[in-house]
């Protein structure tokens, strides 16, 4: 029955294009998926294993791929390292992303640690908090500097992304000073919405509505 | 022009469906939205400033909240308390989540200190490691147990959501273990995709993976 409605995944996509973002999204967790078989030195693997690891269509799997122009070879599939490759470069990680951190409190000193960061490519280069109190603490080789140190810093660390962990009423008033010193992409932990002009990227993660996210679905679960 | 495509959002929701996900997770942003408001006293709100806040169309908004049967009054709005209350009750946050975590590294320590969870219903009343050096460790006013008490724990706190903070090549058959003790919902930090039976619900925080996006959408807005 499924093949009578037309799918949009069954549309070439248009030369050139960047993968839309629910492409990138699947390109990301492909990568998860990749990355621990290319330590095991497999060397190829066929779109319908890939579509099981992620519980997926494999049609699905074969479309994104078309976005970063990597085809596969019937009967051998697709080289892991030439796909990870593809997909790194596709979604920009083809090179480091000098990152800061802004609003120094337990998430921070947990994200400071974090080595999939740095394994991704997202280097932690320069910490900020606005409490005097915390100001010249050392933390991982860094030490915490002022907020008003914020765009000379930035002009030595050239860093485009920057980690806000912040307090929601704090949010969007630092949010604009990243804004306004160059900040390109924000990584938003605090739960508050930001308004930031469309130039300035925002992903958020609000820890608390994930889970009230999770309650919600075994809700749903619960009443089916 | 944008009238003359029906839209689904224009359609009247099925009588006392819950909320698609997409609806669900913009109740939380309302939700996110609405407490301060409450904190500060405001009694009303309209629907257009509602979608003001969020950037997003005020249709949309009076749609998802048709889904919780608040309709609000024409000149005076939607009541902030009783908006409050009918997302929580919709979302399933009228009643607390008894909620356990393991795997006890630097992102646990902070999840545990987390204020944000008790604060929305999600007490964490368990942790689980199995690293023996660092079972019987007090944390918080709990003490970190082995994994291999998970079931009889489980017994006596009830808990339905579980906080997932493993290393990657843990998580799959944590989460087994977690599903077999009675666990149906999954908060996943570790940057690994998960299969489990459809009875248990995940919701993932890959958090290297969120940066990637963040990355990718900075590169994409670079190359308009």
């Amino acid at each position: 029955m499924e093949n009578l409605t037309p799918k949009k995944t069954h549309l070439p996509p248009p030369n050139g294009a960047s993968p839309p973002k629910a492409s990138a999204h699947r390109l990301s967790l492909y990568l998860r998926c990749l990355e621990p078989l290319q330590v095991a030195k497999q060397e190829t693997i066929s779109s319908k294993r890939m579509a099981e690891m992620l519980g997926i269509r494999d049609a699905q799997v074969r479309r994104d791929l078309t976005y970063i122009g990597s085809l596969g070879q019937r009967g051998i599939g697709y080289s892991i390292p030439s796909l990870i490759a593809a997909i790194r470069s596709a979604l920009g990680l083809n090179r480091n992303w000098p990152t800061i951190l802004v609003g120094v409190g337990n998430l921070a000193r947990a994200l400071i640690r974090y080595q999939n960061f740095r394994e991704h490519g997202f280097e932690i280069l320069a910490l900020f908090d606005c409490d005097a109190g915390k100001i010249g603490t050392p933390i991982e080789g860094m030490t915490i500097q002022s907020i008003g140190d914020l765009r000379s810093t930035l002009k030595k660390v050239h860093a485009e992304l920057a980690l806000l962990t912040v307090p929601a009423e704090a949010a969007q008033s630092t949010a604009e000073l990243l804004a306004e010193a160059g900040i390109r992409g924000i990584l938003n932990f605090a739960p508050a919405v930001l308004r930031l002009p469309k130039s300035v990227r925002i992903v958020n993660i609000d820890l608390a509505m994930q889970l009230e996210q999770l309650a919600f679905s075994v809700q749903s679960a619960a009443l089916v």
